[in-house]
């Protein structure tokens, strides 16, 4: 089974399809969405997750709302359309992808104004923002691979956080994109996947797409990173990102940061995986970046079932910020960031 | 409510009763050992845990298995109990408590070879075990105080991880007893409580008994220490010890090396308060310990809901070694060692 046995995000009879996140590993599920506030809903409700995913979604929920909106009036669609986007570009706070890919809607959206079927055209530019994302991916796995290769002569094990994979792009995936290519070429041996709390994105997905992709795979609660680094034969650390900023401090799944603390102590190496599109050159510094907090009822609770006292107190942010020194490079698909800061940035970026 | 509203160990009736801690918080349980391979089970399947708890709870064990030898034969007793006794200490392999405990009562029933009820005599060997456990509990706390004091001038908050507290020893708490005896000094406003999985000690354990303390906790994932740490007044991370080494290595709850190395980084300093029966001054160095590996399913399941892929490969380590050197106190009831090293342990421990 390849990564493309599943579906991430699907647009097919007028309607999106997204495989339901929540659901994984149990069940193999799809949620049609056939409006912008299903879309919405989806999102919020973490059906689709990853900041890439994320934002490729929000492009068809963009087709939705012109399909809803010109359908009731073919003369006022375009002007009722952007409240829509500004909904949807609302619907998480950390994750620039979602900004990012609204704001191309938009621009887009501008020279479809007196076309006879905007729904065809705005379609035909989110299905060209999946097909180029998951092109990219495969840029920056093919990128991954040199500096490692660069890197280490060695056949070595990686350690990732949280799910990078096909589940959190249009496919292939970034973190998750370069360990396959690095797979494929036989330069890693394992992968140790966290398990990810609170929402078990490495246990549910990340373990998940490996598996069914026939890489080796070791999963690990997210406390065991040090033990492991002492232990096992890993050379580096490799995650995706939210969001990016112009020095190159990384928001990414809470727990990243502890993590890139623990690499550089044990002299492993971190590298951030995401396309152009997570970086965000008008934020100086991760400080600047928007920490969502979730509901303290994703660490009381597993499903229904509770797991801490009645009424206890938690607190639940669900990214967090590494700093730029912690991370040894930025892969893009535009090219590679080494030793990320405002000056090294600056010259891929702007 | 206060800590000993709940007994973690308590002889009853010619019996031991245990609290059920696979239980907590949603139902608190008693579970009764009649014998010694009940009180061996009760430490595998870790319905006790914590490594003066499962110290006291052998010394108990040991008393059943004289009350039963004794009464098979009150000429060979002495002689039979000595296979139990090699049993028993090797129910876990980590923590030195058990050993140290089941020694301890090896030599205290080498005086009761002749007396006429040695089951009384054995029974009084493990009541003072647990009245000491105590008493020295109380003593450490104030001992952490007065290391918080000399440290800090402005109220703080700390941060723990997995549980050290009354369910894990006879009553009152290592980690937590220091955290009980600075709270009521006013030194601190709050707790952060790991949640520490994959056994979920934190949110199970720390977290209602914090609770029923009336300290207030706050539950977070393992991953979000660095988070919290750039984000709130966290002044001390406070944890317990299953085993301390000759140059002040200390094995604990997997996640505490990790944490260590985070707290190092933001300049949070570490406390380790463990019973002098913690130090092993056999082992020179942290890597002579036998870390426990136990089942891939603690981490694939949660009771008996799959988390993880099937038949997916898991690693569980369920502790590690924090080396001397990122630690800045270790706090036992015979006093204080900052700074721990194999000089300034050997000055209080030989």
């Amino acid at each position: 089974m390849n990564s493309r046995s599943f579906k991430t995000i699907e647009w097919r009879d007028n309607a999106l399809y997204l495989i339901d996140q929540r659901a994984l590993p149990e069940s193999e599920r799809y949620i049609e969405c056939t409006d912008l506030s299903s879309v919405i809903e989806a999102i919020k409700l973490m059906v689709v997750r990853g900041a890439p995913a994320i934002g490729i979604t929000a492009a068809y929920g963009v087709v939705l709302s012109v399909k809803h909106h010109h359908r009731q009036d073919q003369n006022t669609w375009y002007r009722m359309v952007q409240p829509d986007l500004d909904r949807l570009a609302q619907a998480r706070p950390t994750a620039v992808n979602l900004a990012w890919a609204v704001t191309k809607m938009r621009d887009g959206l501008k020279g479809l104004r007196s076309v006879s079927n905007p729904v065809a055209e705005s379609l035909q530019l989110a299905n060209q923002m999946l097909a180029q994302d998951i092109e990219d991916n495969r840029t920056m796995g093919k990128l991954a691979c040199d500096v490692m290769v660069q890197s280490n002569s060695n056949v070595f094990s990686v350690l990732t956080h949280c799910n990078a994979g096909a589940l959190a792009t249009g496919g292939y995936g970034t973190a998750l994109g370069a360990i396959r290519s690095a797979w494929q070429r036989g330069l890693i041996d394992r992968v140790y996947a966290d398990e990810t709390r609170p929402w078990l994105q490495g246990a549910r997905l990340t373990a998940w797409e490996l598996q069914k992709s026939g890489i080796p795979v070791t999963l690990n609660v997210d406390g065991a990173s040090a033990w492991l680094m002492t232990e096992k034969n890993i050379a580096w650390v490799i995650v995706g990102a939210d969001r990016i900023t112009a020095n190159g401090d990384v928001a990414n799944k809470i727990g990243t940061y502890s993590l890139a603390i623990v690499a550089r102590y044990h002299q492993v190496k971190v590298m951030v995986v995401a396309p152009s599109s997570t970086v965000d050159m008008a934020l100086p510094n991760g400080q600047a970046i928007d920490i969502e907090m979730r509901s303290e009822q994703e660490l009381t609770h597993l499903g229904e079932k509770l797991i801490a006292p009645d009424k206890i107190t938690a607190i639940n942010p669900v990214f967090d910020v590494t700093p730029a020194q912690l991370i040894d490079v930025i892969v893009t698909e535009k090219g590679v960031v080494k030793k990320p800061c405002a000056e090294s940035m600056r010259l891929l970026f702007c």
